[in-house]
């Protein structure tokens, strides 16, 4: 395992971040798919570096090339393969890390998992470089989604202790398509701009600050799922906890959910319309792993950036002394905004696999 | 997929709440294993239902029969397969659920994702009670670990709003192993006396309540895990969501660290004993998704228990009109007490697959 | 994996020869499957010992009780569980087997695989016996495969030197119906009469015989299948050489077409009633890995019956000097009439498999 | 699946003949491997098409670039993919495919399963092309074997009905590492001359030819395997059926065992140097799925290349009316030496999957 999943759409993600390239396979496409380039490009621009103040200088152009699996812009049934180059790299930075580990990064756990073999230059495959090759994979799950109806979109829920206005999770459309074609999308402006200088602050103090992510998707038809370990739930949490920074995943009212009574939480079921819904959502339409029809709403909780440019203590493996440590390079004070694309991607990427299991695609 | 999980060690969970027997399959265990039957049911009898004036009237032996895989109290190293009979059931109980669905349960989903023909009796598939054969699974990957000097143990850590101590996460030994053989484990018995009157409390208002387990492992060596989509966080969320009633999942410093700046956040390496920690555990053990040596700890939040005594509004499938329903039966007005050895052993399982993965069992 | 195999029908087959019982867990099975148990019946009769003088004399009842997954006789959607308890055991003899391991068993392999923790007695998990459950899930999947129009359907190919009539292999319906309810199926009745004399005839020198079985499936749609790693000639062999015993897989004209023109083992395409068929079908109904709706053809090689009573030589694992071996115990002299219900079992479940993978379940 | 194998050792090979480039993804590799690229060459060279009169004229470089888990020439622990451009392709040759399929290709076949989007250029995805990043992945796997002491090699057992000298399977070490590294590799060098005439005179006769690959793995340990489903012949077959043409394969005796009786097919322990070992090796080294330390041999049967120059009938998928074909481009008229290093790598990715499985890699 580690990165390939999916039992129906099974995806590799390769590449390091100072290598030749990164890329995805994907095995199990459905045949006869029209893609759209031009809105593969949107999502990788979305979390592509350099989009805005709050992220890192690093500048790729990050175009994926489409090696197999695609002939004249329609998927064959063949195993899709991309590619992106790494183009812009400055490995000097990352030099001392195998022996002083970053605090709160991959450094040190790595180079035991590997026996110090991995390439530790700028994360390597820990690298949230990583996720390009997952947007692209979510880009194109996106339009086979797009294709039975249903629209996958998020917001930046919160930065710190800043938060978005939360999606109404019984709502009629959101307003996801548009959303889903933003940088830093939020559905209240006046919120962004606080984030935006909270970002900036943090930026200015040589820190960085975490936030959440809320990403829902509609049109879900319900009975997509299974009880216990193929659940709605497990799908998708296992896809999201492979985006580097993860720290936690809810889904619906999530850990609030905890604190409520049965009579409070429970989803009342309505008819509207002829058809059967709940008149609020705080299961976030999953029941018993299955889906309701109602909108899928997930969240997760995204650590702060580990690399700040303030001087940290650290140890030194070859002397064990503690020692400090200053890290070079550019970060992003905030990953969060560039998160955004990454798991709605996660998430498109994890429907397909539930709906390719139920035999739907 | 559904209701089988794993790549190393494979667990297959079957039975329906009201069918002849409920049980589990677990191949792939190593050889050689001396299993001790009385620790396992220290963990049958943590989860059966009756141990306490909070949780459901109804009393089953529970006892697992090993029908293969273990000769002499030994594995075999062929797969292992326990069954657990059902001998009380109230059938009747259930007969309307078909046509009227509970609110916040898998009636109204798995009628669609199964054509009507799911056994609805006691929620059939969807049970809390297929979590029996869970905890079984777990106390035979507990010894497992036990060999390695690895100890899974938790407490509930709140229910409603009210919180436990939660666990020092740096912590030299917690009494983990006391926890882990307690019903309704707490590490301040104050506190657990005002949870048990809050349970009273809302069992004699008809309603139920929710509440989040704290589970930590000890003794896990680093290097264990892999990125992306086989990190632990990957593998152990994917198993606890199996479990009825979660709805998030979180690591660490969890959702909270969402709120912090990375200079708060950023968990410093020390030399301690000539051995590399970390002072604080802000990412519960995980780093790159491979454990780092230090405790792992994890939450998840259990929704209340949906079944309620109280009139709830749903609808008539067949009329598709709005109606009152009353839930009979006899139901936990708080799942958490006995969940809890349900998340350990959900964590003891993941974390033999994990260290099978690394050739390390 | 070992004894699960399958990424959308996922089946463990569980238990030891003396152990408490045997059985099989099938999870991904569609619902509303109505089963008619007097078919299973059919085919546990078919593999049962004791039904000829060419059998050995252990006789059992071989009665699978389903515990999970069935309602009212229809499939639930939820993992089906049946246990087939064993009563019939001789332990004892089988004491020595660990210290002089038999010729052509797994009795030395296992022992170093499993550290000499494998229950020895009657082969343990290895036993030809744990071919109970697979025909018991074989015949679920017949009963699946009917309700699409597909029989699977074999006959003792060879005994020996001792060839029945081959299949047709571009055959207009074939007796497979008949012939799959038949214990020692073949096309000529005249050619069974030598196989049961050339099977009597070893039997009296306490010596045994191979022979080649060939099963073939009518009423395949074509397109099932992948390219590469999941094609059919592949998901096949995966399970029959599942079985004990097998040596050799083939499909179609099979290690014969080694020998043939490209101008001879081409199957040309022609058009009967309005359908593309092949005049011949030397590819066994397989090109590229799918399936052409041609007749699917395979054939299995199994070694003699490795239990002789001739004297033998062999080697004491604690002495490490060699020895002479007596086996006691009752063997048949020849496997393959009751190997035939097995090999159809395989086919019938990797078809299940294959056409979920399509979405055709 | 389809075209992704491997429980622990996930390969993925994409690609199509006449599309952008062809190659393969490896994720699961163990970290620390030297690479000796000259070694890859060697394989790629025995595959690649041009080598002989034998073989057909297209000629193309075939030099695998690798773009991740490399640093150094060092596995890096990380997913390895390496991409071969399509440099030589002649796409008109192939233009009429998808009205008039090539009788026993899987022009047919794969234009219902992909809905006639599939890439028919060259045979697409389906075509022996693919078989070279196979080859650059068994490439990888030998000089992992290597570092435990394995060689895996082969010969061309059979051309039609011209033999080589079979390997004896109970040998001291053959010429594994000799053979291994030559085109068309053979025992008897008599025997490859009447072989290459034959082919030479098939070819002048406008037809095509098939023959059998022998295959041997020496210095496996023993204890490798599984029981039932992860069985070394259940998982060296499904690699093997993966290449293209193979219509059967076999283990020791194979086929020839069904005509034994069980004491001539019994091999007989015997201590060797105070080891144990067999005195004949009818099973290919493997008992019970598992090896014995004998030496494992395998077999696999190949068709006639089915393109051949000759006229021959199809039909017209359009009008549904039977026509001639004749089919354009260069083929080999033999498949067989060019499969030899295909069959080595299959066997070689195989047993390091095996060798995982038991945590000995």
């Amino acid at each position: 395992m580690s990165s390939t999943i999916g039992n129906h759409l099974k995806m590799t993600i390769f590449g390091e971040s100072h290598g030749e390239a990164i890329g995805v396979t994907l095995d199990g496409l459905p045949a006869g798919i029209q893609l759209d380039f031009s809105k593969i490009m949107i999502q990788m621009n979305r979390r592509a570096p350099g989009n805005h103040s709050s992220s890192t200088a690093r500048k790729e152009a990050d175009i994926p090339k489409i090696l197999s699996g695609v002939l004249n812009g329609v998927t064959t049934g063949a195993p899709l393969c991309a590619v992106i180059e790494n183009t812009n790299t400055h490995s000097k930075d990352y030099e001392n890390l195998t022996t002083v580990p970053r605090p709160s990064h991959s450094d040190y756990t790595a180079n035991i998992r590997y026996n110090g073999f991995n390439d530790i230059r700028g994360g390597g495959h820990f690298s949230g470089r990583l996720t390009a090759p997952l947007v692209f994979a979510g880009a194109i799950c996106r339009q086979i989604l797009e294709t039975k109806g249903i629209i996958v979109g998020g917001h930046v829920y919160s930065i710190g202790e800043i938060h978005d206005t939360p999606f109404d999770m019984c709502a009629q459309p959101l307003p996801l398509t548009e959303l889903s074609a933003q940088y830093f999308a939020v559905q209240d402006e006046a919120i962004k701009e606080k984030m935006v200088a909270k970002i900036e602050e943090v930026k200015s103090n040589q820190d960085s600050i975490g936030g959440i992510i809320e990403v829902a998707a509609f049109g879900l038809p319900a009975g997509i799922g299974s009880p216990m370990f193929f659940g709605v739930e497990g799908v998708i949490s296992s896809y999201i906890f492979g985006i580097p920074a993860v720290k936690g995943v809810e889904f619906g009212a999530g850990f609030d959910i905890a604190t409520k009574l049965g009579s409070e939480a429970n989803d009342k079921f309505i008819i509207e319309n002829d058809t059967v819904k709940t008149s609020t959502n705080n299961c976030g339409g999953i029941l018993g792993g299955i889906t309701s029809g109602m909108p899928l709403i997930v969240r997760a909780a995204f650590k702060p950036t580990p690399s700040i440019s303030k001087t940290q203590k650290s140890v030194n493996l070859n002397s064990m002394k503690e020692t400090d440590l200053i890290i070079k390079g550019r970060h992003d004070p905030c990953i969060v905004p560039r998160a955004l694309p990454c798991v709605e991607a996660a998430v498109a990427i994890a429907l397909v696999e539930l709906l390719m299991e139920r035999g739907k695609l």
